[in-house]
């Protein structure tokens, strides 16, 4: 399978690895046997357990969200999690879950499908958000941890602490959606759909590693520029062109161009393709209003029919939710979070809203800390300064269908 | 030449072929030899020469903007040119001309190069938008009018609008410049060199037909999810599938995705990949600031140094302008309208400035002429209504650098 050298069998990663439930049956149907999840943990589970945060990441991260004993680089929420950081870990234990479906040590189309002795490919069964959720839900249990304080996530990982709200009724007390979104827009679908002919093409045709590469430096940077707001590059790229004026070294011509390749040539290194192409589809196909109760009552799943968000609210069961938005968010835009912000309060949710503006747009999460660290500092802090409130059980789900 | 095939050719148009002075030389040095442009022209040139109106289009469009006896279809503005509409051809005399590089019957990439017998392709001379205007000025001396009542254009057509004003003083009495630039963002920049990333791997590699195409629809779908408004799609296409839900037999998964393989498709049928080439990197290297007195001081030149727009607004003499834009234009963003619309007030130009709203964003120039035809009227009304003001001779740039 030339398409699959393009990534290191092996992904690097200091992160330990949790055992799904085997079979690990997954929302489409697919099946996987023996899969893992990798997962970081911060800080330390009171004895109580009931200071676990569960942070969800966006399509490409790692569960490396801050640096510790067993790999001291830099996490990419580096500056939001520690002692007196947002999330402080004085206070809270932080569980940091590789997507299911990724590279970074869980389990994703670079794993070797055990049935065939190769690596998954193309055959890794499609996945879902809600897949993801629980996945990241296992781990969970399998730390002990019978209710979470908290959910986090930004951009897909927004959308995942939805699923994983209306999958998990009870099982957090809060959840935070950055950047996050009930549902993609058509234009986010159309600009990751392209993302996926592109890389696909390329994968499908079996052709050759340096092939997929380019495919897959076409696909980032479409990507990239759906991420970045465009005041961002006009401040630090305007018209500049790359020295000498002949064309730089890597054949680009203005240095917006020459960063874009740079950042999109960094991230070919360190992705399987078709974890990028598999999570991509996950996002497209996420529907929160899709959710409503099986047959059996016992728990929800994807429902056939129209789409109702109401119907899928009625599942919830979160104390309080902190949604937030960037007014530059191309991809997803502050009008996805003010809906969702409203799903949730109309499902009885105390519910705080923050938006904010941010040249960087929708990577605002990743850059700009000194934004993010007071809005959830304050709905962390509230969480945690009065006493918590009763423990309740799990809600029973069908009860409420 | 394989990478050729993807297009027929001889263009198909009915346009008549204006010849260039041969040699035609180009901003940036290179020579056209035997060069010419398809024209058309609606309504009559009066006898005081005085009702002229010169139109520029966007990257992709012919010189058809509207149906005449030669060609019945409709042209690209078909709804505001003609009897009683925005651009009244009871009143205008509309001069509308294929840029000089594109392949609707002006030379360009696909033409033949009288020096080699074969097409230009990648050896066509490196074009600037004030090509495309020196172009189009002398096909408007060739047809005898020695001063424009107008410039019309949108899009590239508007940053067009203002390159012939700037390099051909007192030749037109007024401008009317419609989502248009003084320079691209960065982000306009970013989004077409990656067109023109992948389509010059695909061109360059000296690939087969089916595989330019296949980068030739993809650079194009890039394209149009810069032009079109996000909420457009959105009320569209939303998330539905296409069916059945299994793929599209275009292999498309969603009504979105399947649309955008449609117009993209469509495209490839009708447009030189080099052409497409030429002219978007003429658009990204269109900086109106760059423009000054040249050594011998008979015109104005692409200077070396800095950009400063006010030295090149020093050149312009234009009695009346109107400025548009759209607020939705994630392309051509109002920002940009507005700092046009700021400098030819700077330069003492009585000037309109009209900020619309719609879905379509920076196409809506093409789709909603209900909103630009009144705002068109109106100012070209105004144009007429009164006596025509009195002639002026061309302003010699040399008392002026």
């Amino acid at each position: 399978m030339p398409a699959m050298s393009a990534f290191p069998p092996e992904a690097p990663s200091a992160a330990r690895r949790i055992a799904l439930p085997s079979p690990f049956r997954l929302q489409a149907g697919g099946v996987l046997l023996g899969a893992e999840v990798a997962v970081e943990t911060y800080g330390q589970l009171a004895p109580q357990r009931d200071n676990a945060i569960l942070l969800f990441t966006g399509l490409s991260a790692s569960a490396h969200a801050h640096s510790h004993a067993g790999d001291p680089s830099p996490g990419w929420w580096e500056a939001m999690i520690g002692p007196g950081r947002a999330i402080d870990t004085d206070r809270w234990y932080v569980i940091s879950v590789n997507s299911l479906g990724s590279c970074f040590g869980s389990t994703g189309p670079g794993s070797i499908n055990p049935a065939t002795g190769r690596a998954y490919g193309a055959q890794f069964p499609e996945l879902r958000v809600e897949d993801i959720a629980r996945a990241s839900q296992a781990a969970v249990d399998a730390l002990g941890v019978e209710r979470l304080a908290a959910t986090i996530g930004a951009s897909l990982g927004g959308m995942t602490v939805l699923a994983h709200a209306v999958c998990f009724p009870g099982k957090s007390r809060a959840l935070v959606s950055i950047s996050g979104a009930l549902a993609p827009t058509a234009a986010a679908i159309a600009t990751r759909s392209l993302q996926r002919e592109i890389l696909g093409s390329a994968l499908r045709s079996g052709a050759d590693a340096a092939t997929v590469q380019q495919a897959m430096r076409w696909a980032r940077k479409i990507g990239i520029l759906s991420y970045v707001g465009t005041d961002l590059l006009e401040q630090r790229f305007a018209r500049h062109q790359s020295e000498p004026f002949a064309g730089h070294p890597s054949g680009t011509e203005f240095e917006v161009e020459s960063w874009l390749e740079h950042v999109a040539q960094k991230f070919v290194r360190q992705f399987e393709p078709w974890s990028y192409w598999v999570i991509s589809r996950a996002m497209d196909l996420f529907d929160f209003g899709a959710h409503g109760a099986c047959p059996d009552g016992d728990s929800v799943v994807h429902a056939h029919g129209p789409s109702d968000v109401a119907r899928a609210a009625a599942f919830l069961d979160v104390e309080r939710a902190l949604v937030v938005g960037v007014e530059e968010d191309l991809l997803f835009p502050v009008t996805q979070q003010r809906s969702v912000a409203s799903v949730l309060r109309a499902a009885g949710i105390d519910t705080d809203y923050v938006e904010l503006s941010s040249p960087y747009g929708h990577d605002a999460f990743l850059s700009e800390e000194h934004l993010f660290t007071p809005v959830l500092a304050t709905f962390l802090g509230g969480s945690a300064a009065a006493s918590p409130p009763p423990r309740r059980p799990a809600r029973d789900t069908a009860s409420r269908g």
